[in-house]
Parts: C-alpha cells; sequence; structure tokens
C-alpha cells in the first residue's frame, strides 16, 4: 500500500483507511527511535525546508529531529529573519520557494489555509504544521497514535476535549480525527471559548467538567493563553482554573484508567497541576515520543514513491 | 582550467574570462539542480560558516541550499545573536574564525569593504554575500547566467537597470558584469537616486523610462526601499510608480523578447504590477533558479585545488 | 581508559586524573583540526541538541563545529525562539527533551546549576555550556590545554585572574581547574568585584595588579560588562583601565614569556590594549583553536562506551 496524497494538510480531508495507514506506519518509527544509532536514509540526499512564521519550538525541533532521523538536510526559515514571511505576499513566497526545487516543506503559517494555497502552487509536498486556528494534523495524528499504543482502538472511547476550543486548531484537527477513528468526542469549556457551529463537526457540547469527568476514557488539556484573558472570554485564571482545571480532587471521579493528554506547554497550575500532570495517568510525554514517530512516518510516506533504492541502503 | 582567486568579492576585480568560467561552471550546476537527488559530494567534510550581519533570507537560503547541495557541513551566523558581529572589532571577528579553522566563509556585512578585509585576514575562500552599497556579486553574476540561459550572447544587448541605483549594490555590480561581458548598460531613475558620477563605469544615465523601453532588451527592476520616501528621494510611492514603476500599459511599447528581471523581493504594485511580474516576459523566478547554481559554481571553484580526490567519490 | 562520568557539569567535581584525561585526549583532536579534512565519524548517527538560553556566538559556534567534525547532527534551540526555555518550567524542558530521545544535550543557561539539574532527569549525557555565574567547564579546559601546550606543565605556575572575578563563570572554573593541576592562583580586581569568600576556594587576593604582574607566569584578563558601571560596581572605564587594564607599560615588568589569555570577546582599550592583545605574548587565539579541540574530546568521551564499533570506521 502507498500513501496517494501529495501533501498533508488536515485531517478534514483524510479519509479513516488513509489516517489508520499513517498510524500503523508510524508504529514501526517509534521502534528505530528506540535504538542507539537512530538514523536511517530514507531521505538522505533530500533537503527539507522548514518554514515557520509564527514562534514555535516544539514542532520545529519534533519536525527537524524527525528530518535528521531520515537523513534529510534541513533549513530553517524562521518569521524574525525572513523577507520570504514578511517582506512579500505568499504567492511570491510560494513561487520562490519552488524554483529552488526543494524536496519538502514543512509549514507554519497564522493564516489558515496558508498550507493548503502552497500546497496548490508547489510540487513538492507540503505538511501541516499548524495554520492559524485551523489545522494541526500531526498533533493530532501523534494524539491518536498516543491512544492507540495505549488502548488499542477508538471504538467507544469517550474523548473529552477541555478549554479554548475557539483557538485551536488542536482540537479542530483532533475532532476530525478522533471522530473518524470511531471515537465520541465531547468539548468542553466556558461558553465564550465554544464555537457556537461546534455540533455541526459530530461533537457533543459540556459546560460543566464536573459532569463529563465519569464518563471520559480521555481527558485532552488544552493550553490557556493568557492573551484571552485580557480580551475577556474569561473573568480570571482562578476562576477558569477552578471550573475547567484539572486537578487531583475531579480527577477522583475519574475512570480508573483514564489517560491525561496535553498538547503542551503546560500551564501548571491553570488547566492542570502538577500532580495530576505527572501522575500516573498522565501520558503527555508519550505524546512527545510519538510526535516524532508521526512525523517520521509522514514525512517518509509523502516522499515515498522516489525513494525505493535509497530505502535498501 | 582552474579559477586562480582565493576569494569572490566583487565583479570589478574580474576579467571577462574569469566571468564566463565561473558562467560556464555555473550551467553545468543547473542540470544538478533538476534531479530527483541534487546532492553531489564536492565539498564532503568541509564546514562553511555564512556570517549574515544584515537580515536576508533569500540569499542566505540560497547558499545554504547550495551548501548543502554540495555535501558542505553549515554553521549560520546571524545579527540578532550575534557577539562575534556586534561585540567586538572586524578585526577579532576575522581572527576568532581564522582560529576555528573553518573551510570557507560566506558574508554579508554593512559595511562595504568589510569582505575584503576578512579575505585578507583568512586563510580560507571568502565569498561575499552583499557589503553594504558596494557589491553583491552573486546576485550579479545569477542575472548574467540567466541572460546567457536565455539569449545566449551578451554582444550588442542593451540592460536597462531602473530605480534606486544609488544605494544598490546589485545595480553596482551588474554594471561591471554587464560591460564587461559586452552589454550596453543604461540607468534609468529619479535624479536624486543616480549617484552623480555613474557615468565613469561606461553606463548611459535615463531619467525617462518610456524613452529607454523600446530600445531595452533587459529590463532590470530594483526594489524600492520605503525608507528612502522618509529620507525625501522621491515625493510619494505613487509618483515613483507612475515615472519608473513597470505596468502593462508602458510594457506595450518594449520589444517582443524583452526579458524582464528583479532582484527581489518584490514590491508589487510599487516599481512592478503583478501583471508584469507574473507575465511572460518575466524571467524573476529563473533568477532564482539559476542563483542556486551560480552559488554552487562559486563555492566549488573556491574549494577547487584541495578537493579533486574527493570529486571522484 | 575510559571517562566514567555521563555529564560534564563543571571542573569542582572533577579529580586531577580526569582533567588530565580530558586535555590528553583533546591533544589528539588538535591535530585533526589541522588536517585538510577535519571530519570524522565518531558521533555518526547521533544528535546534539545546543540548547542556549543566553545569547552566545563563540561558545555555540564553537561546539556547533566541534559536534560536526565528529559527524553528528546538530539542533539549536536559542532562547529567543523557545518556548521550551521560557514557557515552561526547567522541569517540564527536561521532561520534553528526555521524551525525544535526543543523544546528548548542550546547556547554556542563566540559572546555576540548571545543567545539573537537567542531567539528574536525563538519560543522555550533559554538557554545561555556562550556567549563570557558576561554571564554564569547557572554557577552563581550553584555558589549560592552552598552558599546558605552552608550558608542558602547570607545577609552579603562578596564574594570575584579572577584573570581574565576582561575576565570572571563567574565573570560578579556572580556579577549580589550575589549582587542581598544581598552579598558584591569584585573582586581582576592584574589591566590589572579588567575592568576599574567594579564599576558601585555595586562591591569594591581591588588588594592586602592578605588584602580583612581576612573579605571574599567566595573566588572564576577564571581560569587563560596561553593564557593571550602572550598577556602581567600579567608579569609571577609564579609572578601571587604569588600575586593571593589561598595556604595554604594565607589561614591562612582566616575567618575558609570560603567556596573555582573554576568554573573549576583547573590549579592546577596556581590560585589554590592541598591542597587548596582539602582541607577541598573547595566546588569546590559541585559546579559540583549542576550544574546539576540547569540546571535541569532551563530546568524543561522554559518547564513548557506546560508539567504538563506529571508530573503527
Amino acid at each position: 500500500m502507498k500513501f496517494e496524497r501529495k501533501d498533508l494538510l488536515g485531517l478534514e480531508e483524510l479519509s479513516r483507511g488513509e489516517i489508520e495507514f499513517i498510524l500503523e506506519t508510524a508504529g514501526s518509527f517509534v521502534e528505530i527511535s528506540e535504538r542507539p544509532i537512530k538514523k536511517v536514509p530514507v531521505l538522505r540526499g533530500l533537503t527539507v525546508v522548514n518554514l515557520f512564521s509564527e514562534p514555535s519550538t516544539r514542532t520545529r525541533i519534533s519536525f527537524e529531529l524527525a528530518e535528521k532521523r531520515l537523513s534529510a538536510d534541513t533549513v530553517n526559515i524562521t518569521a524574525s529573519s525572513s523577507s520570504v514571511v514578511k517582506g512579500e505576499t505568499l504567492k511570491d513566497t510560494a513561487k520562490n520557494i519552488e524554483a529552488m526545487n526543494i524536496d519538502m516543506l514543512v509549514v507554519r503559517h497564522n493564516a489558515p489555509g496558508a498550507p493548503h494555497y502552497l500546497a496548490d502552487v508547489l510540487h513538492c509536498p507540503v505538511i501541516n504544521a499548524g495554520d492559524g486556528p485551523h489545522e494541526h494534523p500531526t498533533q493530532a495524528l501523534l494524539d491518536l497514535l498516543t491512544v492507540k499504543q495505549k488502548r488499542g482502538t477508538f471504538e467507544g472511547l469517550n474523548v473529552t476535549i477541555i478549554g479554548d476550543i475557539l483557538h485551536s486548531r488542536v482540537a479542530r484537527s483532533d475532532i476530525w480525527g478522533f471522530t473518524k477513528l470511531g471515537a465520541a468526542v465531547t468539548v468542553c469549556g466556558p461558553p465564550t471559548l465554544i464555537p457556537p457551529d461546534i455540533e455541526s463537526t459530530g461533537v457533543t457540547v459540556s459546560y460543566d467538567l464536573e459532569e463529563v469527568i465519569p464518563r471520559s476514557d480521555i481527558l485532552m488539556l488544552l493550553r490557556i493563553q493568557t492573551e484571552r484573558l485580557k480580551e475577556c472570554f474569561f473573568p480570571s485564571i482562578r476562576e477558569y482554573s477552578d471550573f475547567f482545571g484539572l486537578d487531583s480532587a475531579k480527577l477522583e471521579r475519574a475512570k480508573p484508567d483514564v489517560l491525561i493528554m496535553h498538547p503542551g506547554p503546560l500551564n501548571r497550575g491553570v488547566e492542570i497541576t502538577p500532580e495530576v500532570a505527572d501522575g500516573p495517568r498522565s501520558v503527555i510525554l508519550d505524546q512527545v515520543r510519538y510526535g516524532l514517530a508521526v512525523r517520521m512516518a509522514v514525512l517518509y510516506l509523502l516522499s515515498g514513491g522516489e525513494l525505493k533504492s535509497e530505502d535498501s541502503d
């Protein structure tokens, strides 16, 4: 079997079969990441450009490590130094990158749809590393891989995503991913942070975390951006924590095998307490670990066809 | 034949034969950039340092891609993080780099002559990636390669460079290059942006774009920096565009096979309209493409002698 | 013999034998740095992360060059772009890095002890590249290597460290290193810049540079940070230079074979005059050169055990 798409732009357009194929491929890369020498030659001789027009560390590093473990050469373009990003239109950025004849592009951009536009113009594969509040497909794939590795199946699972659903590309991609694979998704947060039309995506809405905890198999906390406080989405950090922060007391009513997830970076004491983040039910660091495997898998699949002869190297 | 210089500092000091030799070498690298695996081992084991004391994206990326396609290791030093650049004299920068025993240095610096000073002190080859308003030799070489690939010859061509000639290192290097290879160069712009002594370099001056268009084979637009407006070099962006911006109306009077060039990044709607930039006569993206080949050629030639045994690898 | 530690955190905890073993290993890397092809495959397939939460150029570049000469892949994380550094606790930084399963970490951090904490949590080797005013072990090791290469022995040498001892991690690491190897260390500077308890480390204190110069074999000048002036540690740059800056006049009273050292970057005209910095007794550039060899040695030794089969490659 072969992955037939040129790009990875979002989970909305992927079929269940395609998502499962990526997860299966990622599973084999989990093993490679545990070896003393983690480097394999599948992208040898190819150059991957990481174009990040928004600051990011963990996603950029995860991609860069994944690329290097696949033996690719990497070039980083970041917003602060980038006339490609700031001084010209996205159209010119795209055309210039095309003219340089690079082999693959990983792009984070604050404009929703920017990776889709680039994918349209460029002949090389494009991977969306987050486009504004729209999608963050590799994050959702690593969340899915974490659940798959811990639970084996998605059927019958209740996944609850808690916090700022409105501004979260992680929530959006996770909703597509988990519902396609057969899980039931609930989103939970203050009404100001839940998009009004969210139920059309097939999720259940709750404004009461205590009520949803007992029936959840996965509790996925989202990072609260303190900027949102200034924008009056909620009255205070303390009130947010009281109602929607996960602490040991609330966790007592959860299923014994609940998984606690968070895309990071953590606001310890805001959306999650240290005891819960570091506790036995937390799989937050597994998410980071599986993130590398998922990104290796995506890079591998998108470069696929061209690299067969190199593979046997 | 072998390139006999240690450094590439500017086109002023190169002979016609040397320029032609670089362009010929670059021609063979154009083909390599079209292959599925673009990497060749000619700089394997060598470390190239890219020292950029001015922000730059496209030139830095073009050099970094060229270095990686030649299998060099690269280390980037940028102004924002650089005590080497800011906290010490250029003399100390040079001596420290020398002590680290690197193999090649690519340098962009706001002080004209800085690369020449470094070349003098360092034993390794130095490539000028732009020194203030002085020279930008690899940009001029890629402009020359673009014209050579499209037209085959320089003899009898009329090259018109339009815009801020006064502050442009690209204009300066292009003037040296095109006149040495036998083309006739005209510079065109508002009188405030034309250096008073420019005719001593062998160019013709015009203040009237409409007048020079019909006899031009090449129209090279330069980027207008909006800072120049504050410095009162011209009254308004709109007036500049009316007189010196290239649009479809002005282009109607051009030769049918005129080439439209621009070093980028484009100010769409200022010095060039989108229709012209994206139109059939534009070779702007060819310039970007050939830029990589030119930089690979320069890196290859300057490393030359030492690497013969590696070449057959 | 084998280096038995997992990490290099400081010279305080190293035995004389361990320091001598590192210096001996570094000696063999000095030769490699003089070859036309300086790259050796001892870290091939491994990824080293350089996490710098304080700006640095020369130390970062020296490490990055050392890593690349050993064929490691490198990933740079710098403060300005780094949510790993700023947006989360050091604990979370550590756990995230651990989850990504990197092979080695080089860390500069403004908090004393941060590398020790990371070393405790991470399974991979950690190298301290400077932790606040605490230690900078590779700088001290390169100072030691420079003296060893120039003098052969440490026994009976009088080493004088001059300037801002209070805030200097270089001074602290140098004191541990030189005294352990048998040299006598004097620290010299204005009383405000000498820590009150410094004599407990075995050094002699002097407030009079002219008095200590005649009996010194090594004069190590430290960089004066102009910020210290605002904090009222000394009355003026000029007064500092008069009393503690090294110039040709003061140097006349020195031993004929005295070595002048400085960790860089130089404040020419403040703690050292250009004539002295560039004069025949200065070994400042040897320090830079040996720095690369020391860092290669440390990376090699800490990766040691696992890499034997690669070594014969």
